[in-house]
């Protein structure tokens, strides 16, 4: 008998863990216990405390949704999970001082709320709520860091007046750092083994999912270069980690159809770019950062615009 | 004949009274005659000027909402005055110069079509729209201050640049002011016997009101003094008034089920103060009121929540 | 058969030329060739530039939607043309350089496909989506000048901080030009003869668009002056257009009745005058013009309100 309360509880955990570490890889759209293990183990390469909280965070959002009852399939999919995962991680970088760390867990915690609040909100729509609660609360947490002294801002993030900002985009280009920094942006990397780690998670999952990467944050690179962005920018890959993640969700994740769903993802990877460049100058007077939000708005907007244009 | 004539008056005037006072309870989501006008009587004592222009703004909500034929039941409720008081208020306190009286009104009469229009827009959400339109309307009608000359801004509300911005928590502690001021904000008052008049009528409609509204403000003055708030804001009550919203709407008025919600108003109190840390520095540049926004959104994010995760 | 076949053709190219010529009378919510073709030539008259630019524009939106596979009764009535036309004439006006021209039409493309994706999201709702996709989509693309080299704003558009900003009415009264500079905003014109044609075109589409024109024209001047409003915006006709666009919309298009829509009309056409105000305040930060977003507001707050307050 105890043996097999022992086998039940190592069940219960295992479902437990099953779910944190799919809810780690839902964050890049897909479901995928060994993808979301190897991304941990990217993320941990980088920084040991963002790989410590990036778990916990996960494990935080999952807690939260099984205790609010939340539909087991959905738990077990990792979609009460991602959400937390990259609030957690955005606190905990964006943040500075000892009490970011529990921020970033509370975060994670309102982060699994929020989804599920989402989700109610979009039904009717039937498009799906992508990261948009992480960006939203990430956001307004840490503004709260301009009332409340004990959150305390990262010295990165500062406000600037639009009246005074002047756009300057030189800087060296680094080819082989934008290829693999585009998928190390989506969880804050700029470390190259860490970009190329995450392609092994990435392809672990399907090759198609590799290749879309590849060809996602191409089409972001030569378009920001050519349409002339900051060259800082482009290189640490901040142009390129949205168009990955539009890629998979136009591309593979959310099609409808047989039918082949590269071209419209080249188009929503090339429209993720002027998407980076707009929200990323609305926020300058907050000192913001864009987070995913050209990936959810271009998103948004080419999964809605296929239930109007079915061709698309 | 003309005694059953005046009768017939007597009634109809009186249902419009009662729809108007409750308008004022309303504003507290409570649907209460008596509790409205004990309201009226704590916003007179304060000021004679800002009693009749709140009572006037129930009544041209309602009598909008007549004429354009909404529902009787939701007339009588109240539910087309809360919105015009909270209105015809802001307007006068935050306005200035004689011609605000007229704006307020006008104000409080698009209050009710603005609450009109939500109704429609949110009730495929099966969610209650609050004081959305208010909060709205209200910001808009202030910043037409800067492009039409009869509109006069208060000199209270100045806009400044977020890089400019400088947190200074000091102040005094004033633990009593802060017990009863935040009730007292809801109708932007802060005189202590306005707040403790405001208790009365709370306690007039159910004692778990006037015990969840203390509950509600004491989260919130500990948890903004604890977070670091600034005193200035916390001893006006500045963060107690939308977690008392906040509780009232989330673990008495909206709750489905027969569960004690104290646990999850609770928390959703606490989550209004970084709410209303984070909303008022969005407004910085802006220099606006947060209003009742952080009991808005709060409310949305939980009962949204509550449709997926039943169990909270 | 070559004769059939170019009988064939002709049909085609004729439905295409027609519906595009609808896509830019629709901008007025007309629908309506010759009208269309009548605009066309207002443009032109001011820049013949900008008329090429309308038209492509419109016909740009038309082809995304048919390859796209929209509904084709959708597409003839010049549905998914209208926000296009505004989108390309917008960015050919407040950018410049060479390369604005490409912009504009690919802004075109990208009209189309919003324009699609709202009319999904708004479906439940059954309130029309008017200009919208053209409003955000022009905003966004303006702003990505301050983030990529290769668009350039004009020197028109100066962001400037709230706090630093002083309201200057003074300006010389000039009725005439208030008069037909109205309707002629709406295209972003402000040449009398192109005014003057632009009502020729509502008149042939049918006295009560002509007469509604001028009265919600004399609305929105009486108001914004009366209100003290820049006297330069008023006589450029900048408070004019949303009003007109707003009355055709409330008392003509979208009235769901056989009462005459002429009173809440009139009340619409005022209300657009302090949104006006409050969204050119809103966006000074940004140095962005309001475009037709008063409009917009102003029009779903009256049918949103209508589905509740059917008296109205």
């Amino acid at each position: 008998m105890v043996f097999i309360q022992n086998q039940i509880d190592t069940k219960r955990s295992n479902w437990f863990i099953t779910s944190s570490l799919k809810g780690i890889s839902q964050v890049i759209l897909i479901e995928n216990t060994i993808s979301g293990l190897i991304i941990l183990a990217a993320i941990t390469i980088t920084s040991y405390s963002l790989g410590i909280i990036a778990l916990l965070s996960a494990m935080v959002g999952t807690f939260v949704a099984k205790i609010g009852g939340a539909e087991q399939e959905s738990i077990e999919q990792g979609l009460f999970g991602y959400n937390s995962v990259l609030t957690g991680m955005a606190l905990a970088l964006f943040l500075t001082g000892d009490e970011r760390w529990i921020t970033a867990l509370i975060g994670a915690a309102i982060a699994a709320i929020f989804t599920a609040a989402m989700m109610h909100f979009m039904r009717q729509s039937s498009i799906p709520i992508l990261t948009f609660p992480f960006i939203i609360l990430s956001w307004f947490l840490l503004l709260t860091s301009y009332r409340l002294i004990s959150v305390e801002l990262s010295s990165d993030l500062v406000p600037q007046s639009l009246s005074n900002w002047k756009l300057n985009i030189e800087g060296e280009t680094h080819w082989f750092n934008g290829a693999v920094n585009g998928i190390g942006q989506i969880f804050f990397l700029d470390h190259a083994i860490s970009g190329i780690l995450l392609f092994v998670a990435v392809f672990w999952a399907g090759w198609r999912f590799g290749l879309y990467a590849i060809i996602g944050n191409a089409v972001a690179l030569l378009a920001s270069y050519g349409l002339g962005g900051e060259h800082r920018a482009i290189f640490l890959g901040l142009y390129g980690y949205n168009a990955i993640l539009t890629i998979f969700a136009v591309s593979i994740v959310f099609k409808e159809n047989d039918r082949n769903g590269l071209f419209i993802g080249i188009i929503a990877a090339f429209l993720t770019v002027p998407i980076t460049a707009s929200i990323s100058t609305w926020l300058i007077p907050f000192g913001l950062p864009a987070l995913t939000m050209p990936f959810v708005l271009c998103t948004w907007l080419i999964l809605g615009a296929k239930k109007v244009l079915p061709r698309l």
